[in-house]
């Protein structure tokens, strides 16, 4: 998918939603434990309820590797079931991977070629040459992180060089010498709004995806007031709030509601900055 | 396994050699294809002629996951037959993870609990909450990224503060605030050979996973001139040097030639050192 593609696709749908697919045994309704396959027939449910909502997917490897293979088939379920219902999604594998060039090329294949992902979040503290495998796929993305949403960013990526540049801001900048505006995002956490001002100066086109709204306590207008590009040049992911909306038979109502109210706030801030009609 | 179990392993053995199973489909001799699960016949025949000579395995995550479903059986089936047949082995799941505190807890279930394994590598952009729920598991171990042996590592960890502490000095220094030295290790680059002096100023006591041996260029007797402790606080990896020796039905006889070969330097390293009598 190119940059065109996706912002089209948020035109289309006055959304730029992202639905985090962190799916937990735990924390699904109980009566799901009956099907053959929990974890997908609860993203399935969830998939059918959300699709017009949001533009994008994201399922956490996280929870897939922690079941084995179990996991790891319900992981390739859910993909194919997305890529043949909703081509127009963009697929996202919150991986967060990286590693020595032949070793990130493996993951690469993995995440590209055995699943059909349009994207992997790759960490980069490794620097260039563990980035660029996931950059050799046509029409692929590597969504780098940048600054996280997480209490931990501060321990590393603010860390300020002789010349007065942070860490996240270094990885902004060298990065854009090994990708475009379209084999490239960020990865920038939306419990940090007010530092989307500095974030734009030095990647002012390129897509975010801003994961921290709703159960981590991002807010959406702050995030966009800072952030948003003539392009959009956002995707906010919501995971928990919107998978776990009910815990009972109506969870997956519940998941359209909640997503509903994400993408109604979306579409007023897409109007009010003039990016659809 | 605590770090004084760690080197009587080592004394014993008188190795501080860890294998890396980086077993690739392309690489493996052909005949072994016929196999029902050939990645697994790979690794058994590997661990059965090299066990006596080393004292870790380490897959890579990668190169299993690569392969989807078939992979992570494989992957099972190795770690369950060498937990079984060689239990003084370190067993170091290769993974460089790293996520948000609840995302990481899982990773952690699935390195320490539906595999078995003693440690995971883990990548510290992220800071404290992502490291630390591997760091809740009796006898488990974190190792950090520190140093990486590959050209990108000169990207961003070397990069200075204003105090002039480079960001990888910065990861052993305040990780060490998170985990014991039994609970924590490191990843140095053997490319990165004279570094290690540098390294044991901040890390003096900690065990250092040390990759790129071999293949990658990395010189045995240099990262031991800088890194060894009084209790030789060093797991050195090969991983292609041994693995890929001899491409023929002879794989696993010229594997563990090679690997004798590395277990001999290290006796005489360690000999030298007045490690063993």
């Amino acid at each position: 998918m190119t940059s065109q593609e996706l912002f089209a696709n948020i035109c289309r749908k006055k959304s730029f939603l992202c639905v985090g697919l962190d799916t937990d045994l735990k924390k699904i309704p109980q009566h799901l434990l009956n099907e053959e396959d929990p974890i997908f027939a609860f993203n399935k449910a969830i998939i059918d309820a959300t699709a017009d909502l949001c533009v994008a997917y994201k399922p956490n490897l996280a929870f897939y590797e922690s079941l084995g293979v179990t996991g790891w088939q319900a992981l390739e379920k859910t993909v194919n079931y997305i890529r043949e219902n909703y081509p127009d999604q963009f697929l996202i594998a919150d991986a967060k991977r990286g590693d020595i060039g032949n070793t990130s090329e493996m993951y690469a294949r993995t995440f590209f070629q055995h699943f059909n992902f349009d994207s992997v979040t790759v960490a980069p503290y490794m620097g260039e040459d563990s980035v660029k495998p996931f950059l050799g796929y046509e029409g692929k993305w590597v969504i780098l992180l940048a600054l996280t949403s997480n209490k931990g960013s501060h321990d590393f990526q603010f860390t300020q060089d002789e010349g007065g540049e942070r860490l996240f801001e270094k990885v902004l900048r060298k990065s854009q010498e090994w990708g475009s505006t379209d084999t490239l995002m960020y990865v920038v956490g939306a419990t940090q709004g007010s530092m989307f001002a500095d974030i734009r100066k030095v990647a002012p086109e390129h897509f975010l995806l801003v994961p921290g709204v709703g159960a981590q306590g991002g807010d959406l207008n702050e995030v966009c007031k800072y952030g948003l590009n003539s392009k959009c040049g956002l995707i906010v992911n919501s995971s928990r709030q919107i998978l776990y909306a009910a815990k009972d038979e109506t969870f997956a109502e519940a998941a359209r509601c909640e997503a509903g109210k994400v993408q109604a706030d979306m579409e007023a801030i897409l109007r009010s900055n003039n990016l659809i009609g």
